[in-house]
C-alpha cells in the first residue's frame, strides 16, 4: 500500500503503535477500520472527553522541504491526519528536530494563549526543542431560543505558524501541514480517506503527473478533506462524483436546503470535507480530480482517483489513462524530494 | 426576441424542434412553459427515467470564437440550456463540425468513462467526428441513519474538455461552453431564464456595452444561471434582488438557515442558479448586474437587468438608463462574432 | 472607548443624538443595548414598519480619504454601522460635503431605481449636493408549496457607487463604506460589534500595526461583521472561534447541515456577520485575526481579537502580544489619515 497516497490508514496504522509506546488510548477510531473497507460504518458510542497524547516529529525532507511525522524518520507531505470526536482532548507533544523554529497551529479547536502556536503569543518551538499543545473539542451548545452555539466537528486542519515570518509562510509552502478531523458521535465513518491540499500551484506540494494517485474500490466509501494554502486562488473539482455542499456531504433529509455541487473554491486557510462512494452510478475507472482554473489545472494541479473494480482488479481502459496522465510530466517544475518514493505505486 | 439574451427560451423552441425531427420526446420542459408568464408553476409529474435523445453541433463562429448549437449552423455562446430531471438521461449526439479536437464535459451529471469528454479517457471528437455522450441522473438515496446520499439537482453546466490541451483551455476560451439544469420533480419552473457566464474578463465572451440585456416583466419568475471559467475569480452581483445562498434560492421554510445574499462568488469550474420575481419590491427599471471586482466591472463584466412594467412597456428612465451604458463602449477590447447581431436588441 | 475600534457602538450612540436632533425614532436599537454588556438578549417585539429618518454626511479625511459619518466632521472609516429589522423603512439624507460625485448603495434592501446610487440610474450626489435614499426591508412571504421567498435580514453593507468611475472605484478604495445588518424579529442582539473591511490590501484601510484592536470581556457576546471590496481575493480567518456558515453563525438545531467554520472566503462586494462568545472555551488572550492568503498577513491584514477576563482586566500576557505586534510597522505602506488618533488605545 502506498503510505503517500492514503495518509489517513497511514495514521491510523501508526497512530496504533504509538498508542502501545505510550500507553494511552490513541485515537479515536474504531479498530473496524482495519477490518473491511465495504459496509459504510456508525461510529462507536465512544466515551466522552477521552484525553488523546501523541508525539509529533517536525524534520527537514529532501528537496528543501519539512514535514510533521508520528516517528522520527516517518515525516510526510501532508502529515498525519489527526482524528477526534467532539468532547475529546488532543495532547500534541511536537519534537522540533529542524533547524528553524516552527510551531503546529490547528483550526476549528479549541485551544489557550500558550497553544495558539503563533509567535504573537510566543507560542512556538525553537531549533531542537519539544514543546505540548493541547486542543479540546466540544459538541453543541443551546443558546437563547432553539439555537445553538456551534460544536467543533469539522473537516480542519493544522499547519505551523512560525516557520520563516510570524505567519508561517515559509514552513506552509515547504510542507508543513495536514489534516483534522473532528467527527460528532455518530458520524458515519469512511473506508478510505485522501487528504488533497492546493498549496500555492501544488497539490501537497507536488505537481502533475507526480501528484497523488488515489485508489478506492468500486463502492467503498470514500472521505475527501480538501485544505487550501499559499497565495492563489482555486477551484477543487472530482470528476464524476458530487457531495452536498455542508458539513457532512450528504443530506440530512428532503428539505435540506444544500446545495450539490462537484467543484467548490479551496484557497488559502480554508478546509472542507465530503465522503462519496466511489464510482456509485459511474462505474469504475480513472477519474481525474483537478483545480478548475484552467492555469492551473494545465501546469500540473491535476490528479487520478482511480477507482478499481469492486473485487480490486483494474477495470477497462484504466491503466491506459494512468499512462496517459504519467506521460504529461511538467519536469523541473516539478519539486521532488519525501515523496519520490511513492509517486508511482505499482498498480496492484 | 433576442435569441442570445434569451438562451433559455431559444433551447426550449429549438429542442422542441428536435423532437419533431428526430420522434424521441425531447427535453422535459412542460409545454405549460411556451404559454404564459406570469404565475409561477410546478413541474408536471412527469414518468421517471425518460431517455431523450438530442444533437449538438459543435462549429466555428465569426472572430475566432466556437459554438454549441441545437441544430447546424445555429451554435450559440452559451450553447443551449440543457435540463433534464432528476432519474431522466440524456443522449448526447456530438457533431463536430470544427477542425480541432474538442469534446463536450459535464458537472453534476452521471457518465461512464467513455462519457467523461476527456482526452485522460480517450472521450472526445477529431475533427469532423460524431459521438455520443451519455448522462444520467438521479434522485437522493438513503444511506445509514437518516442521512441521503445527494441526487443530481442542480444548477451545473458543461463545456468543452480537450480543445487545444487535455484541459480544454481553448475551447472555453472560445465559447464552448453552456448551462446545465436537473430540477427535482415538484421544483418551481421559472417564467424567464438567463445564462450568465464570467469566462476570463467577460460575461459570456462580451463585454459591456455588448453584454447580454437580459428582460423581464414586472413579477415574472426568472431563473439565472451563474457559471464561472476562466482564470480569474469574479463575484456576480445584482442589483435590487436577492436570494438564498442554497440549491433553489427560495428558503425551505423558517428554520432555513440559509444565508441570503446578493453578490456570490463565481469562480472557475462552480455554478449556481436561483430564482427571483423580477422587480419585485423594488419596481421596473434597468438593473444592473456586474462582477464587484472593481477592475472588472470597470473593464466590461456588467449588463443590464431591464425590468419593464407588468404589460410589457418601458418603465420611466428605464431607456435612458440603456442608452447611458451604451456611451460605455470598452472599443477594441470587445471582443465581436456570433453575437454581435443581438448585441442591441430594439426595445419594445 | 475607541470609537473607531468599535464602530457598532459608536454609531448607537452618535445616532440616538440624532435621533434627539431630528425628532425622529432613530436607529431600531433597543435601548437594552446600552444598559449592559453581558446576558444576550433577544431583539425586542418591535413594531413593524417603522420609518427612520437619518443624515449621512460624506466628507474629505486627511490622507486622501472619504467617509460617511452621522454627524458633520464625524466621518469614520468605515461608515456607521446601520441596522433596520425587517419590515422598517429607513430614510437616509446624504448630504456630500466632498468636491467629487458620491453616492450611496446598499446591498440587500429594497430601493428603487432612484435610491439606487449608480449613475446608470441617475441617482448620485453632485458636489455639495443632498440627496435623499429610501431603503426598504421585508420578511419572508409564501411562494408555491413549502418554499419561502428569502426576507431581507443580513449581514450586508453599503458603499459609493459614483465617486470617480460609475461603478465607486475610487470612493471604495478611498474609504467609502460601512456595515448594514437588517435583522429578523427574535434574532440575538450582541453586546459587541465589530466591522472588519477587507479592501484592497487593508483592514479597514489600514495596515498592520494600525488596524483595528478589537476588545471584548470573556463571555461577552460579539458581532462580527466582515465585507470585502476592492480587487483581491481574500479570505477571513479568526483565531480559537469558529461559527456555522449560515445567517447567523448559530445552528437552527441538531439537523442544520450547516458547515462550521474559522476561515471564510471575503471578496469584493460580498459580506457575512456571525455571533461569538468572547474567549468562550478558550480563555482570555490577544487573538489574530488575519487574511490566511500568506502574502496578504505578511504585509499587514492582520491584527487582534483582545479577549479581556470578565472583569475587564488584562489577562497575561497580552499586554506583551500587543506590544509584539506593534512592533510589526509595515512603515511606509500604512495609510495615516482619520485613524491615525484611534490607532493605539490605552489598554485598560
Amino acid at each position: 500500500m502506498d503510505e503517500h497516497a492514503r495518509p489517513g490508514w497511514f495514521t491510523r496504522l501508526v497512530s496504533r503503535r504509538t498508542v502501545l509506546a505510550t500507553g494511552t488510548a490513541g485515537l479515536a477510531v474504531p479498530a473496524a477500520l482495519a477490518l473491511g473497507p465495504v459496509a459504510p460504518r456508525h461510529s462507536a458510542a465512544a466515551q466522552s472527553g477521552v484525553v488523546r497524547k501523541i508525539t509529533l516529529y517536525a524534520e527537514a525532507l529532501p528537496g528543501n522541504e519539512y514535514g510533521y511525522g508520528l516517528a522520527p524518520g516517518r515525516a510526510t507531505i501532508p502529515g498525519p491526519t489527526l482524528e477526534m470526536y467532539e468532547g475529546d482532548t488532543l495532547e500534541i507533544t511536537l519534537v522540533n528536530n529542524t533547524d528553524r523554529r516552527m510551531s503546529i497551529h490547528p483550526h476549528g479547536v479549541d485551544y489557550s494563549v500558550d497553544s495558539d502556536g503563533s509567535p504573537l503569543n510566543a507560542s512556538f518551538n525553537n531549533p531542537g526543542e519539544t514543546r505540548t499543545y493541547t486542543w479540546r473539542s466540544r459538541e453543541v451548545a443551546a443558546t437563547e431560543g432553539r439555537r445553538l452555539m456551534p460544536g467543533t466537528a469539522g473537516y480542519w486542519h493544522y499547519h505551523d505558524h512560525a516557520m520563516g515570518t510570524d505567519h508561517g509562510s515559509l514552513g506552509i509552502a515547504r510542507g508543513l501541514y495536514g489534516a483534522l478531523v473532528v467527527r460528532r458521535r455518530g458520524d458515519i465513518l469512511p473506508d478510505e480517506q485522501f487528504t488533497v491540499v492546493f498549496n500555492e500551484m501544488t497539490v501537497n506540494n507536488r505537481v502533475a503527473p507526480h501528484t497523488p494517485l488515489f485508489e478506492a474500490n468500486l463502492g467503498q466509501r470514500v472521505e475527501w478533506i480538501a485544505i487550501g494554502h499559499g497565495n492563489q486562488f482555486h477551484t477543487f473539482h472530482l470528476h464524476a462524483h458530487r457531495w452536498a455542499d455542508n458539513r457532512t456531504g450528504m443530506l440530512e433529509g428532503l428539505t435540506d436546503p444544500s446545495r450539490v455541487v462537484d467543484t467548490k473554491d479551496l484557497n488559502p486557510g480554508g478546509s472542507f470535507g465530503f465522503q462519496v462512494l466511489a464510482g456509485d452510478g459511474v462505474g469504475p475507472g480513472a477519474w481525474m480530480y483537478h483545480c478548475h482554473v484552467q492555469s492551473h489545472s494545465e501546469t500540473g494541479m491535476s490528479g487520478i482517483f482511480l477507482v478499481r473494480n469492486a473485487d480490486g482488479s483494474m477495470p477497462p481502459g484504466a491503466q491506459e489513462a494512468i499512462d496517459r496522465f504519467r506521460g504529461h510530466d511538467h519536469g523541473a517544475t516539478s519539486p521532488v524530494g519525501a515523496h519520490a518514493p511513492h509517486q508511482h505505486p505499482p498498480t496492484r
